[in-house]
């Protein structure tokens, strides 16, 4: 037996017990007669200590000791003269008798602790160095727990949780497929599921009632910062219900995980049409921890002579509150942020309410203090405040109006870590125009289905139909989202055809879930939660990278085992493929 | 709402009440005034009747109905008159007032009942229409059961769920693996993983103590009846643990879910040298539901001038407990049997003890009735019983010993499902030569540590090292197999060294694992369950097949959506691929 127990166990309660512990050196005073050695693994940090008695073959071992060796330490639990008060153990020390070195460490490229030395690029090297960080594997425990969780209550509610292919069928439509070659049938590929979607509404087909999985996806996507290639999904579908039924059920599946696992009581969901979203957040996933809500003040502000405001589709506005007093160098700057290409405005028109109840603004010379007044009752803006006007295309400059608001919220603080505003996003348009392809492309994905009284629409004026979809948001990160499924091979075959797939495409990619429907589906529905996002936000992270164990970077690489990589080409030939000349 | 109850829910207490049920039609009973619809969902079957009450409209859409509508139906609950003590709903029924058609199915292509008339191949086409029937949804509700169950054991005793990545480096060592071009990285494969073993290893250096995690894995092998390219495992990794540790643990862990899932108490499992197994069950899994023990009989038979004996470097020998009045038809059978090329014993000697004493033999010419007296005292055999007699060179001839004891266990009904003997097969060998290639090969895999005590025999005598690993086996079925691990990366490179790397194929494939164990591996050992085959073990199938929601055939193709298939030429130039031209 290598321990009889573990580094975060003993209390004062032990005193007096011969024990074993096994775990990695952490750091080591030596004051000649006595010497001091935190010893850590997974579960907290015990003190050993030296002294004059100790043995000389200990004194000797001890003295081998560095940084990350594991080592094995037999001794007496006694009380602490000076308690630790910072740590579970600190009440007591082992007073060392006997001392095994089972692995020595070289010096490691960083320092194993809650602040450490080492760079993003190096941790991720030595990514089990760095999952040896306590703030590290903490994460990822999180995780197991927020997993944990959410199967309890997913399984006691009747929730079957059923695997799906990860070996599957490339379809088309989406993002791009990761493809596997298939050795024994030549020429033809797998696919990486993108998510199981088919799969899900077949078992609902099949009867299953109520379906999840917590489940690998994979997107072969140019990564951006906070993208992964192989992601998780809690992936949940339902039979014989509504949207209504689902709302319920997946904001009850979110409150028992936060009380679970954060001891957080979060209020009932508020929802909201996307169109709303829109207009006072200008984003479909708004962070509603504070308000500085959107304004539409395009028939307010036109015909005084301001031509950028007079040929503007949209004039939109936010206030913030007592940034009044904003200087020339501030408000340059967050004309600059707005003007980023990833913001897109073209200018930024500022109106000071200025606390003694008098304005200034960039627009003075087109607009009177009681024009300026008026704008800022519209806007329930109050002495003090600051309101930020962008104008332009209706569709950017909400979107940009929305961004701006979100950067004044961080600027004041109001995003704050632990406060968690989850609300439903409901009302999605069905289907979105692509200029470029000139087709629509559905907004949440081809099986989504219309909302009844739009089905009229879908021939006259499919922009305007909306779905049966929703999204579940929190704090302004998209947490989830789901549908109402068609269930009905007629309308089905319809939204293929809107989508622009001719009758033998569809069969041909989607033609095993249409025969399926043939043979008595039931009303669906169901929803996929972002685990990973999820996770970073249980952690208060910003990056989903953190709450997984071995991340990839950004161009899809793991740097620790340097894949992917070359495979040998007798690989190759017995999957009849063979690589391109690269030009 | 679609239904206020589900189909396996209503009982006498109900009677009265004002239901709403939905459902697909499993029968219709049509007796003109009177007519009986059964309605089904995953939760039971409740009968619906009309009668000489019944509107007009209801009676209108019943004669609509076929097997397998999904339809759903109001009414009354009522007593039934005569009783149903098949089915849970068996004492009520729903007098019906209202009927809607949910969806229409056309005639199922096989009938959606426990004893369906579907063959195979149809039911894998129509797979959602097999996991309808209960007999197979039953399957995959036990598989969540189950994993629920391992689950809460797991996670009760302090192991992290930690997901490991499934775009991973190909390595060599071990089956064929599947690979996964990167479009990013143009020329380079990820592989899909056999086993997560090296991660779980790594977060092992990493200080997590307890890892597990249920997890697809994969192998491009030419598949038998019983495999599929993608299969499921659990899989666990402990520090600080010596193997007795090990398998206290995960003998815990067994017996708990088999208790929580089939009420079954289990036994202490025995433990059993491999060299036992082989000698005693000509089998590394042995079935112990029965003895029938396999003697070696080699020095007990030569020297009497049978030369077939006489030359054999192992004769061995089973008695069938009453199988003495076999016929000369029956032992015709049995040798025929063995002599198939998947046994591919040369012949079969036969001595039958008969039920008065004396003995009757294949082998009369040779052997007098005191030589056949001794042979039965050796097998403990009793009058009544055959005695089956083996010979050859002693590695095929005990395999194939042990597979006519399996075959006879079979005849007499001796390995009864239901019944659950499991065991501890032990200190197995490290090494196996491989005669065609001329190398050593690792039995388990190359990161299994030697026996302590038979490190010395690495260099003189490496085939007779045995190793620190164990098989979990249950019934003669390897359930789960595992190791303690090296963790000293000198003793790891000896490893890789005698199974024939040189050390820049070491380092190219396994350099991030023994850099990582510079760096202060804990000792730590583990364990991987074939978590199809125990469920299929639980549910007593003979197939993993029964128990995966949506499995391959045996060329590896899913039938329902036809897949693999071929992918655009675009996809192709994307990853920089090209097929070759089959000749």
């Amino acid at each position: 037996m290598y321990r009889t127990h573990t580094c975060g166990e003993l209390r004062a309660d032990h005193v007096g017990e011969e024990v074993t512990l096994a775990g990695w050196v952490q750091k080591i005073r030596d004051f000649g007669a006595m010497s001091f050695v935190d010893l850590r693994d997974r579960y907290g940090i015990t003190q050993l200590v030296t002294n004059e008695n100790t043995s000389a073959k200990v004194t000797e071992t001890l003295q081998q000791l560095g940084r990350e060796f594991v080592i094995q330490a037999t001794g007496t639990v006694r009380e602490r003269s000076s308690k630790n008060k910072n740590i579970a153990t600190g009440e007591i020390e082992i007073e060392l008798s006997g001392l095994k070195i089972l692995s020595p460490s070289a010096v490691p490229p960083f320092t194993i602790q809650d602040d450490t030395d080492g760079g993003d690029d190096l941790r991720m090297k030595y990514r089990y160095l760095d999952l040896r960080r306590n703030a590290v594997r903490k994460n990822l425990e999180l995780r197991a727990q927020v997993a944990h969780s959410v199967r309890n209550f997913l399984t006691e509610n009747g929730f079957i949780e059923t695997e799906t292919p990860v070996l599957i069928k490339s379809t088309p439509e989406g993002a791009r497929d990761f493809v596997v070659p298939s050795r024994m049938n030549p020429g033809e590929f797998y696919a990486l599921p993108q998510s199981p979607q088919i799969f899900k509404q077949l078992l609902m087909v099949a009867g299953f009632d109520k379906y999840f999985q917590i489940v690998k996806c994979f997107r072969d996507e140019d990564l951006r910062a906070d993208r992964q290639p192989e992601f998780t999904q809690i992936d949940c579908e339902m039979s014989f219900v509504e949207q209504e039924d689902v709302l319920n059920t997946f904001e009850k599946l979110a409150k028992y995980t936060f009380k679970n696992v954060l001891d957080v009581d979060l209020d009932d969901f508020p929802r909201m049409p996307y169109s709303t979203a829109m207009e006072k957040y200008g984003s479909d996933k708004p962070d509603i921890r504070f308000e500085m809500l959107l304004h539409d003040i395009t028939t307010t502000v036109q015909n005084k002579g301001f031509s950028i405001f007079d040929s503007a589709e949209y004039v939109g506005a936010i206030a913030a509150k007592g940034c009044a007093e904003y200087s020339r160098k501030q408000i340059d700057e967050l004309t600059n942020w707005v003007k980023r290409p990833q913001i897109g405005a073209k200018g930024l028109v500022y109106v000071k309410y200025n606390e003694d109840g008098s304005f200034k603004s960039s627009v003075d010379k087109f607009y009177s203090a009681d024009d300026l007044k008026g704008w800022a009752e519209q806007l329930n803006a109050n002495p003090g405040d600051l309101i930020l006007v962008l104008s332009g295309d209706k569709a950017h400059t909400v979107t940009a109006l929305g961004e701006l608001r979100l950067e004044m919220g961080n600027r004041l603080e109001l995003r704050k870590k632990g406060t968690f505003k989850p609300l439903w996003v409901i009302d999605f348009p069905l289907l979105e125009w692509n200029e470029e392809s000139k087709r629509f492309f559905a907004m949440h994905h081809p099986f989504t289905s219309p909302n009844p009284e739009d089905i009229v629409l879908l021939d006259s004026d499919p922009g305007k139909v909306r779905a049966n979809a929703y999204d579940l948001v929190i704090n302004g990160v998209e947490i989830g989202g789901g549908s109402v499924r068609i269930f009905n091979s007629e309308l089905q075959a319809k939204m293929f055809d809107i989508l622009g797939f001719t009758p033998e495409q569809a069969m041909a990619q989607f033609g095993f879930l249409m025969n399926a429907f043939k043979y008595g589906a039931p009303p669906h529905a169901g929803i996929a939660f972002g685990f990973d996002r999820l996770v970073s936000m249980f952690a208060g992270l910003d990056s989903i990278r953190d709450v997984i164990a071995f991340p990839k970077n950004n161009a899809g690489r793991d740097v620790m085992n340097d894949s992917p990589a070359p495979i040998a080409n007798e690989q190759l030939d017995e999957l009849f493929l063979q690589l391109k000349k690269l030009d």
